[in-house]
């Protein structure tokens, strides 16, 4: 008899999980030379999933890297390090990336980079979200607050099954994902999105992302209270139950992680997916936990 | 010596004002046949801020009408009860509208009627919400999460123009209002709201609203948090502590309205802003309160 596997409902879960699985990846720091970093990078490697590769000034490298026994590579400037950091994903000596601190340009950029960047030619870069609500009943994953403005078809169809993929990687069999809008109506005219919504709701259907449900247009409500659901007696495989939500643009998504973090007491994890390796690229005032819990996800994701 | 007039930061605080300038306004409710609406119409009867004129069915008439001594108009149907409501408005006869147990699209067809309706030629419509965060010190007014898909040049000017507005009835002197977009830079090309933006900010300063502070682009987190504006670096005179919210799109301010609603255990009132008279236009699923405060907030900024 198959082992039962077990939905991942929160972020100490997924702590649990990587041990278990004894997890570790090997996690390439780009410019770790703030307090923030180095403790969500300490922490992480205390609870074992990652085994840093710092790429740092010399300072931190004698310092902070030698106290703990990291490995480190010296870079002079953050530009270098940035670099240094994407050429250790390059070139497999590095399993997940990491931004420390310096500006996303500077990173974004040196990943970017047609030559020696880390992002396949004609793969979708988008961004991740998993954030637990205390006023939801289990992790909610969403896209994209921070990289593409407004998805193509193409795009926004990665976005699904980069989802979807997430999800099942939480051990979540059938994660229900909901294409966001503000009503359940198609309207072609007024909103061109709701159009390529009810593409995707087909190919879904059809098994273009494996074991899921896809519904949308619909809107947060509906897709995250069943009894909403019930009083606008809409029918939907969502059942009012979403795992996973997909955002009509950048103003929408980043909207929402927003909101959930300043005012609803969120906590998130969030990571960068089409590249070589998964990124972790925390917003400056983003908390520890937060990069700990990022770096939680890319580790479980990372191949 | 002029009296010193109270900042309004709640919605209790709102009843109070009302009470003590002796509002009463002449409310007309379109088919007031569920018992929500009812509910909300007797309480804010008894606070005694509205005067009632119940469009409704006989057996409403009769019943719940006469057992609270409510002036009513009988309607056969919801259609009739809808053109019935707005005729009050129209002849000046009733002060707020409000639609009870009938479809939205229903009501809206009788306001937007150019030959009876309510809504005068060239007048922009939109949906202002006022929200109380428990995470948040104060009122958030916001727009618009319901009615505009997207603002022309003019319909944003006309929100900001509402929203001022409603500010200062709530006795907020001076309200900061925050322009929100992803992030706080101008880009024509990705983002053709940001360039409109950057006209209503001076617009804006040269007084074209009146007294009020707005800036934008900016972020969610920088408008409503002064850690988050610091650790950003960014000098705006919203300081982190905006009053109102102007959303780019419906996508936006319809995804914050449920996430608040939803997530945040957010209490709120809504109006329709730009026809003869504030139309409250509650959605299925809203609570008492929120209807209640609806007739607060309308019965406040009719003229």
């Amino acid at each position: 008899m198959p082992e039962q596997k077990k939905t991942i409902k929160d972020f100490s879960q997924l702590i649990a999980l990587l041990k278990e699985k004894n997890v570790c990846k090997r996690t390439a720091v780009a410019w770790p030379e703030d307090a923030h970093t180095q403790e969500a990078v300490t922490r992480a490697a205390q609870e074992g999933f990652i085994s840093p590769i710092l790429v740092c000034s010399e300072e931190t490298a004698e310092g902070y890297a030698g106290r703990h026994g990291f490995q480190s590579v010296i870079a002079r400037t953050p530009e270098e390090a940035a670099q240094k950091a994407v050429g250790l994903v390059r070139e497999k000596q590095a399993d997940v990336l990491m931004k420390g601190f310096l500006n996303t340009d500077v990173l974004l950029r040196a990943i970017l980079d047609k030559e020696v960047g880390i992002l396949p030619k004609d793969t979708v870069l988008t961004h991740i979200t998993v954030a637990k609500l205390p006023e939801y009943h289990k992790l909610l994953f969403f896209t994209d607050a921070a990289v593409i403005p407004a998805p193509t078809d193409k795009q926004r169809r990665e976005q699904v099954r980069y989802v979807v993929d997430f999800c099942h990687a939480f051990q979540i069999d059938c994660p229900r994902v909901s294409l966001i809008h503000c009503s359940e109506k198609v309207d072609e005219r007024h909103f061109p999105y709701t159009a390529s919504y009810a593409t995707l709701r087909e190919e879904g259907e059809n098994g273009a992302f494996g074991s899921c449900l896809i519904d949308g247009p619909l809107d947060l409500k509906t897709s995250c209270s069943p009894e909403a659901m019930s009083v606008k007696r809409i029918d939907s495989p969502i059942g009012g139950d979403a795992d996973a939500l997909i955002f009509p643009d950048i103003e929408a998504g980043n909207l929402f992680y927003k909101a959930v973090t300043l005012f609803c007491r969120a906590e998130t994890a969030a990571v960068l997916q089409g590249t070589m390796a998964p990124v972790v690229l925390p917003s400056r005032g983003d908390t520890v936990e937060s990069k700990l819990y990022s770096l939680a996800l890319a580790s479980l994701i990372s191949r």
